[in-house]
């Protein structure tokens, strides 16, 4: 069994800088099969620039294309995960839009929009599953951030705060569309949307919005990378599939649900892998113990 | 900042009865552009008479419809919350329908539910955030009520019943369907529908019913009137805009929720409170500290 | 008021075998109106082998036509509550599918599918509640089916297993569909359906899987027993209209929620079983006290 | 058989100007349970001024609870059936919205439209058929408004003219929602959205838009009303039945179709209607013999 | 190329009754995989008694369980289609439902709709194209019947009536929800159900519900087996995955039936029926030349 | 008013081969803000080959974003409009994917179906209308495209065939989603598409299949180009966002689609073109008299 050590974790992207072509993420690959998607511009607490949302973009349509990762974790450099949207790089595009009228200027700024929601959905649309590992704090755009994610972990100081109203505005790139089917409670999704008050980690663990909390940055990144190989030992088939279909049901009634599993697996259950992995069960060995075809 | 005291506190309405036109609701307004609706019946345990139905839809409606209104308070005079339906006074209503034949006594009954429906509906479509404030007891048409408000909060003496299946009939008026999209484990609101069993403050926290659980009623109402004032003091256009989405999402899927979202920011990004807030935000100082104009 | 003793509950029908006609199933009737089916296969660790896929269909759809019976409790007979599906007896079937070309194995496969689902989803198209009582382990097609339950108990020794992904295939009966509406935080449902890691009963608990944790299985199945006699004490008229309800209001939005709820109770309040009940609680007596026409 | 003649018809209520409260419509009882609604201001081309937003809100919730009204039809006063929205006296309702900011003006905006997007809705929210008959042109909001009623009827020398797109405005009180839905041919409706252009009495029959045409506009009434006392004569509690499922099925799938429906007949096939009918059936009597309950 | 003479047709079953073990359904198979089922009760002019409700659920499971059945031709045998429901065998079942009060007599009557919405359903879930033709009159079940099948001809002297409103009822087999979707005259579609006056051939080509008409029924049923003959020549898996593929698209958005799509076809884009059509179409062969296996 | 003159329709772009940088596709500029997009490989019928698929999608991106082009207009060059998919192209890509096992040649299938999908959905989410003008045969892939276009039109030689069950497989990148939704006989739908059997174009005008027939080429063309330019007069905000509406109103209730257009219009209405077009038609000028400002 794969362990990733500290010093494996030590070892991760963080200290060299953004990775080529990249200007504000680096990119590790901390096990077999697992990529490590770093938000790294820690002098300026990984807030989100122009380069950022589309650097996600063209990062995780990579990562959906490459056979070579099969799990996706994702944490930020530095103090803390992200300070949110880099209002000052970020101003003339939203607060100074183009347009000869109104409606012009409405058109305009329903397409930038569009666009940076689209800098979440991919993480979504990426069958890969994607573990995110919050420290400090993860502030505005960053829940907007997580919520896109499949599984989320955070540390022991982490805290989290839904920011939007603060700045006059309804948060437009994810938060209200997914905090709500993320998290049990209406009523704390919309104390946090409304009071835009902060979020630390035991009420975060006990809401459901992380599913386990670790005492540091070090624990948490050992214990992702971990998580993640355990996914990424799993046939690619399977997991894919699981993902895709736990979306899907998200935004369907059960019975449609269903249909489309039944339509899904008619062809996916053929893959040799069932046979592989049954076979390793019934010699009571795990499915890490198997070589998966790359999907 | 502005901080309610346990004085203004007593001194809101509750002591001088209903605030006319109303017969059953006591209107004040505890802190700026803060509403507080009390169920204010208490010699009757505020149970829901006919009076209180109608009531209820015109309150809200002008509430909507008022700019000096940001956020609502919702608490119950006296002893208790509610006890829900007044079976009393509603009796010859609901369960002496008129009808020369079944059909006919169907159609009157369904165009009553319909009506009792839309006295809580009227809370949602409100679009300014409700916060309700439960102590004592909270039974049947109770629970229909507070799930249709946005921000729960209790006292440690409150408890929850969904009382109907106990009179013979399915809760109609708003329970079956917003209480599962309330609280996240299904098993306990199947639990509480079916045996009719009271539920206690520290069950309503931790399910996520209520996000807040204060010592008493005092406490409470301070914490309430204080949490509304939070929201209050924020960009109206960020605050409703942010409620309409977030009950929008609820209903569709999330990509017809960024659709939706990115369509109506496309005009509320243009208002000047974003600019006001930034500039407020740069200089350190909160939201509060901003003077919008009224929506 | 009623109230099962041990002895009541070691009387159930765990020692004597299955009940003809099934052979994987023991029906008894532990109290009033209530309906106990055990899955018990225990030497096979109540494995679920071919005869089990169409023995629940049968039970369910008998039990949801006779008027005898107001609510089922489901259990486990022997050490554990299911292993999950019999690969051994299974395998032919789903691992050596018939056809001359993949679109027609596919073809079949869709077909067997759906059956499959078929099996758990006539627990949820029952309209009697069914409440379902774990203890030991339940794995694999386990979690399909109670998901597909109303209420959901185990004891303190209780774990649980989405176990699907380690051998290669996505769960395709149910689970990926109900179980994110069943629990309230995402990052837990994803967790458990990647990794197949065991969650206990205290993580069941708190993550509202179940309702109730008792210590141990006499306790637990004593505790179901109650509590599905205080459902059966109550009119079947509500407590069914309210599982159908409640069930129709996951699949849609809160206005068709309501609109159905209104076409329904239309004629379901013009029941004798709302003048028996109010009658009985006006005398401070309870509703199990009222005697309901069967339904 | 009842049948109207000519002189019925020219005594409707065309002639004597709006019938009080109403300034814009003019109401009269052409026959035995149809009312008949005139749009009438012939002097400005029965263009739609502010009154007639809310005058006809007020007509249909009336008509709605009315239980001497059975069908209702609707046509014009004068040269045409409607020249659309009356631009002079909406102008300033429209064209110059009041607000702080661009935020303000859409939220303000926003309501409005709403608001005279429900001045049609009524029409289909009102459970009794409703039978327009078209003469001369039909402009614009007419448009909207012939689309939310149930059956349409026209003369020879009707045009019809989606006609927002010359005013640099998408049609937004309801044609480009139901216009798709009431005719087949989506090339069709583009076609006619898109360009502005007239469409005549046979391309508007051949399309589905209308169901019959009639030669001149005193056959036409004489025909609706015919109609309407054809449908008057039947039973209401299936004639509104239908048109209520109707509707329901034009906004839902097929299977939501057939549950809300046997939901619904579950309590209406026990009216007495059924059996006067089917007793009048069987004696070779038509339903329009019976005499059917108030509803 | 086969092509079936008159003989063939007149020595179609409906001279010899009834097929075992059904008494209302004659089956024969008038050319290669077609399957010819035949209305038979002619001297009760194929009204629908209880016998017919069940025999049709079991004789569409068994066509659509059958490899040898690959189209589907529906008629009615001797001077009519149907004259729809049987009033006189079905009144006990309908019209004197049993129960102890209102809401059991409900609850009684929404089972049995159902059920007999079922009956027509199973033509919707037979993934073998129907292809009904009509003669004579085709009266209120029997509009049910047709609207769900897939392609539907009639005769020069057919015609069509939505009956049930004269007698007291609205349509709830199915009338109501598949005509809308069936034809696109919204007009038209409510004109027929709130009249229930008689649609003639001419009207049901040029409104699309039939695609057909034939001089006389010997010309139909030629037409009508040589149509089906044409889609049993080509692949199953092609045919049939493009009835559900229609039927799901109608139920759903665009985008939902492009995804559903591409998730069938990615496995029964796999058939050796392709390389086998493209191989006869590159050799201009037509498809009825190929051998296809079974499916 | 401009009028396209034959000789304007001879210059079109159709003499001269496609343009760089696309090798399939020819485009030119026959009116003000009119874009013309020809099919353009003649020599082999327009088939569709590998290039085709990528360059329409970067082709419709380009007129997405291309603020000088309102309205498209669609043709095939040569003999007739498409032969659709050219099979001998496409046959490594579609017919020997790539994979090892089944389940990985299903996955990247699907990418694909999903790939060829897209190419026409980017003409239904390019904003502006697209009227498309078909001359001899539009087969197979011809009609996925056409039915993703706004306006249909058609000369009197044209005819039209869904050709893939001939090829084995259900159609999979539009038509079986598009069809039924831009035609309103859901019987010829069916008919088309299970027995691939050609519509000609008396019988596609009379289906609602194409708006306009024309005597041949040179007259439609010149029409198709005189419609565009009728459009391209008009505001482009009050015509893209008919667009826009209209597409989302197909895939939404009328309920969702009113609520869609007010939230979309509460910023549109705000434009400049209202001012200037309502203007205008004061002054008894015409929409295309008036200079609107670029989108």
């Amino acid at each position: 069994l794969w362990l990733p050590s500290a010093s494996v974790v030590r070892a991760m992207s963080s200290s060299t800088g953004p990775t080529a072509p990249f200007t504000t993420l680096a990119i590790s690959h901390p096990a077999k099969s697992v990529t490590h998607v770093e938000l790294h511009r820690p002098e300026k607490l990984n807030a989100m620039n122009s380069a950022f949302w589309s650097e996600m973009v063209e990062c995780f349509n990579d990562l959906a294309a490459d056979p070579d990762c099969r799990v996706v974790v994702v944490s930020g450099a530095g103090r803390l995960f992200t300070a949110g949207i880099d209002l000052m790089d970020m101003a003339s595009d939203v607060l100074q839009p183009q347009g000869d009228d109104t409606a012009r200027i409405s058109w305009s700024l329903r397409r930038k929009i569009a666009k940076y929601q689209e800098t979440f959905s991919v993480i979504e649309k990426c069958p890969k599953p994607v573990v995110v590992a919050v420290h400090g704090a993860c502030i505005g755009g960053g829940v907007d951030l997580i919520t896109a994610c499949d599984i989320r972990l955070c540390t022991q100081d982490a805290w989290f705060q839904v920011k939007e109203v603060d700045i006059g505005l309804a948060a437009d790139v994810g938060t209200l569309q997914r905090l709500p089917k993320v998290i049990g409670s209406r009523s704390l999704v919309n104390d946090l949307a409304l009071t835009a008050r902060r979020m630390y980690a035991d009420e975060a663990k006990s809401s459901g919005l992380v599913s386990r909390v670790f005492p540091d940055k070090e624990a948490m990144i050992t214990g992702a990378v971990e998580m993640a190989g355990e996914i990424a030992g799993r046939s690619p088939v399977a997991v894919q599939g699981t993902k895709i279909n736990l979306i899907y049901s998200r935004d369907h009634s059960v019975a449609e649900g269903l249909d489309y599993m039944a339509t899904w697996n008619m062809s996916m259950l053929q893959t040799d892998d069932v046979i592989k992995s049954a076979q390793a069960s019934m010699e009571k060995k795990g499915p890490k113990t198997v070589t998966f075809s790359k999907l």
